[in-house]
């Protein structure tokens, strides 16, 4: 990719977030670009045969770290493991940028770890600003904050209009995961 | 698929909108279900080459209708033979509705063919009201209306935070498209 890589965050409560950077790898992957795929609390057990089983197929590098949240997944977890997971995928984050391995990464719910105490704010500024040059880098989920947005190219914010969890209907398989 | 499906709308100006659909339909294909990807006013020679290709590859099936858009790709289209293409999209979504031929159906930017008068809003809202009970229906493209939002069961607004093109950045291919 000759062109500039930005930074583009997606967040905000609305869905499409995670969505939205699947939409924006497949494209990448698409037009020859090489994609990597980093997702943080999701445990691979129930997302590797979901979305990132397709985005592996496709040709993809997809990596998990901090495999679960201990507000959405699993009450009992160890926080410090869990911050410690996260800190992991940060240097493998670390090691992508200096060999310029791809050409877009997708760093999915990372903003969660920033949000919920499990990454520094500044940690993952410094991923944002020390980006290769040419490597467009998509950061996803709740939270980012004023900083995150002041360091970023591009924001959008998924607002939700409607939504029928309100009413009850519960996460189905195939469409929320 | 056994569960109700529902309708879902991404409106608004920010980016991820299409993506979205195109990560949802990923996701849906992911866990077995039959999807159906139907582009209004996208032209296949150029969106073809890019995301729609993968999306043909992992199975969907994808259909183009009213392959041009007078204010983004030919000044000289003629308004009366597009709004005719986007009617004949119409004839084929009751057909597929009637064949119960998918579980997930993905309209992308057909809300931009309600906005830009190619598409009568009532003609699209009868697509939401009568499509078979299980299929989830995905509507993407600026200008969903109150009426449309009203017959959906699931909303999200992309605003815009923060988009680099007010500084001049173009379209980026691989990116954007």
């Amino acid at each position: 990719m000759k062109q500039k890589g930005l930074v583009q965050i997606y967040t905000g409560e609305g869905k499409g977030k995670t969505t939205a950077a699947v939409g924006l790898a497949v494209r990448a992957v698409s037009r020859g670009l090489r994609v990597c795929y980093v997702s943080f609390h999701k445990d691979p057990k129930k997302y590797g045969s979901g979305e990132q089983k397709i985005l592996k197929k496709i040709g993809i590098s997809v990596r998990c770290f901090a495999k679960a949240h201990p507000f959405c997944c699993k009450k009992d977890e160890d926080i410090n493991r869990l911050a410690g997971q996260c800190r992991k995928g940060v240097a493998c984050i670390r090691k992508m940028h200096k060999r310029q391995l791809c050409d877009m990464l997708v760093l999915d719910e990372i903003n969660i770890c920033v949000r919920d105490g499990f990454l520094a704010e500044e940690e993952v500024i410094g991923l944002m600003r020390d980006k290769p040059e040419n490597m467009e880098l998509v950061l996803t989920g709740r939270g980012a904050t004023a900083k995150m947005i002041k360091a970023a190219d591009m924001v959008t914010y998924m607002k939700e209009i409607k939504h029928p969890y309100k009413k009850g209907v519960k996460r189905r398989k195939g469409i929320e995961y």
